[in-house]
């Protein structure tokens, strides 16, 4: 009804953008999804013997991405750190909702965030089914749900003395590119161009979660710093743990900077998306299959230790095995935090 | 570990002003609430037999609400608008998500939006699960669950040809406060006191929603303006209707409008959620019983009259069942549109 002239309705961006992208995909999950799009809520027909996991992000535009960010990246992006949280409960993708705040109706704009966001989706069998659109500062919230067979949920407070810490792929490339594009630190084309897809285009580690069900006692992903993130596991968990701080993995890329930069951007850089997770001595063998199978690296990077007790929780040892010193500890500590900046 | 004077991180934001009132209410649905705010994800353990619906509302500063808004109605009016959604399938609530951009950390107004939204989740045994808080132009963004024993969902395809229509509460309060504020109408301090809540602090009718579960064959929720939003459930059950236009539902203050302005708001005025619903008509003396009950008047307004045909689908009669022109009819169909403005 609308010409290319007028402003698009409420109605028409859902039925144009998003509706034909979330229709064919019902199939995906149809077992799970009784009703998806276009009521006043979505149904899910939950399976026997499984628990639904659910997770909300938001993206502001100005804090989280800029207003020239390719959009086609940034539809990926904001369903990808939602499906990463499901990724480290274990979760199975069943599908998500999407509100978003729009200055105005841009379609090439819509287009491209739509084909980003259903790229995803689609990779993922994780269909839209359900969301909001209005007037606004461009804001994007999504919640995804996913489905874990009951009992399996990899908890962030399970960690055991005696167990692994892991982390999977590398960490600190997107920490790398932020400060390139910042121009704090000056970067060849060809090395940003091997890093950059980090920061803007992260992979969910879905499959790698479904895998450690029943082998990982805690994970969780990184988005604010591995050892900030890590934290979160040793409070809930009620442990410390030792990390040897140079054994952190890192990118080729990375590995070219000062051993300084290397160890901050890998121990406390946001935006990375890994899985950090322990697991029983017992179980390397069955995790390094995984990685081989996964092609994906799983590093070990320390270990829980014992009970918390009063001195603090968590323990940098040099490749020596000496403990570093509580000021550049706590230096490294300070993980990204939306406000405290 | 923050004082006053500095600004809090986004941990703490979540533990002082959210945490506590989550955790106060894990209790309220701890059969089917496996995990709350603090992991990754939260997880349902969905009980047998029952299906699980999910709706997302946002709500942006300057669009929705203004700064200056009481933070404590705006907290209740941002969970009400998604139980409403809950109410308008006949669905219970399971629990919410939240994620919110603020400009600032105001504490005072923290308290206040934490305090109202607590206490409209308690009011539905609602709780907090999850959620996500960031730096950003404030936009509140809920998800809320709510459970359905399988297959009775109120859809919004189910209208017969024959069956009643409804509409619960009065309708066009919340236009007629928005006129009023805005100095569009003239209304004397008490007319307004009496209506102004109807705007800033609408009831999600939950109760009716869950009676009307196998007595309304369509339903929903009335945000948009009364007359848009039965277009969706005419298009989905692909039917028409006759609505009498001057049988709408009015309180005795918008009575004292003149007849256009009644008949506009009280058609096309959004903001009300009430429910709008269509019923057999042997389900009459049934829901008049529901009415008495909740202490709810529910109000036939028309009834469904025949599958979709070449002409348009909703007809608008005056007091002597005389049809409204077609000219008259479309001017009032133009319901709330966020980008159409």
């Amino acid at each position: 009804m609308h010409s290319e002239s007028k402003p698009l309705g409420e109605f028409d961006l859902i039925q144009r953008f998003f509706k034909a992208g979330a229709d064919a995909m019902r199939s995906n999950n149809e077992k799970v999804l009784a009703l998806g799009i276009g009521d006043d809520c979505a149904l899910l027909r939950p399976v026997a013997g499984e628990e639904i996991a659910i997770t909300s992000d938001m993206l502001v535009e100005g804090r989280h991405f800029l207003l020239a960010a390719n959009p086609e990246l940034l539809g990926r992006k904001a369903l990808a750190v939602n499906l990463s949280d499901l990724a480290a409960m274990g979760a199975k993708p069943i599908g998500f909702t999407l509100a978003v705040a729009l200055p105005k109706v841009d379609t090439v704009w819509l287009d491209a965030f739509a084909r980003g966001l259903f790229a995803i989706a689609n990779q993922y069998s994780c269909p839209l089914i359900g969301g909001d659109t209005t007037a606004g500062p461009l804001t994007i919230s999504i919640t995804a749900l996913g489905s874990i067979p009951s009992g399996k949920a990899i908890r962030r407070s399970g960690a055991k003395v005696g167990d692994d810490i892991w982390v999977s792929g590398c960490v600190g490339d997107a920490r790398l590119t932020l400060a390139a594009l910042r121009d704090e630190i000056k970067l060849p084309e060809h090395d940003l161009k091997q890093i950059e897809p980090r920061m803007h285009n992260p992979n969910p580690r879905i499959e790698l979660g479904i895998k450690l069900r029943g082998i990982a006692s805690a994970a969780l992903d990184i988005s604010d710093g591995l050892l900030g993130d890590l934290q979160h596991i040793l409070k809930q968990s009620h442990v410390s743990a030792e990390v040897f701080l140079e054994e952190l993995p890192k990118s080729i890329t990375l590995q070219k900077q000062s051993a300084a930069i290397q160890n901050q951007f890998a121990a406390t850089g946001g935006d990375d998306y890994e899985i950090c997770f322990t697991a029983p001595i017992e179980t390397r063998s069955a995790i390094d299959a995984i990685s081989k199978e996964l092609n994906l690296s799983l590093t070990r990077i320390g270990s829980i230790t014992k009970k918390v007790d009063e001195t603090q929780r968590l323990h940098l040892l040099n490749k020596y095995g000496d403990l570093l010193d509580d000021a550049k500890t706590v230096e490294l500590l300070k993980s990204f935090d939306h406000f405290a900046k």
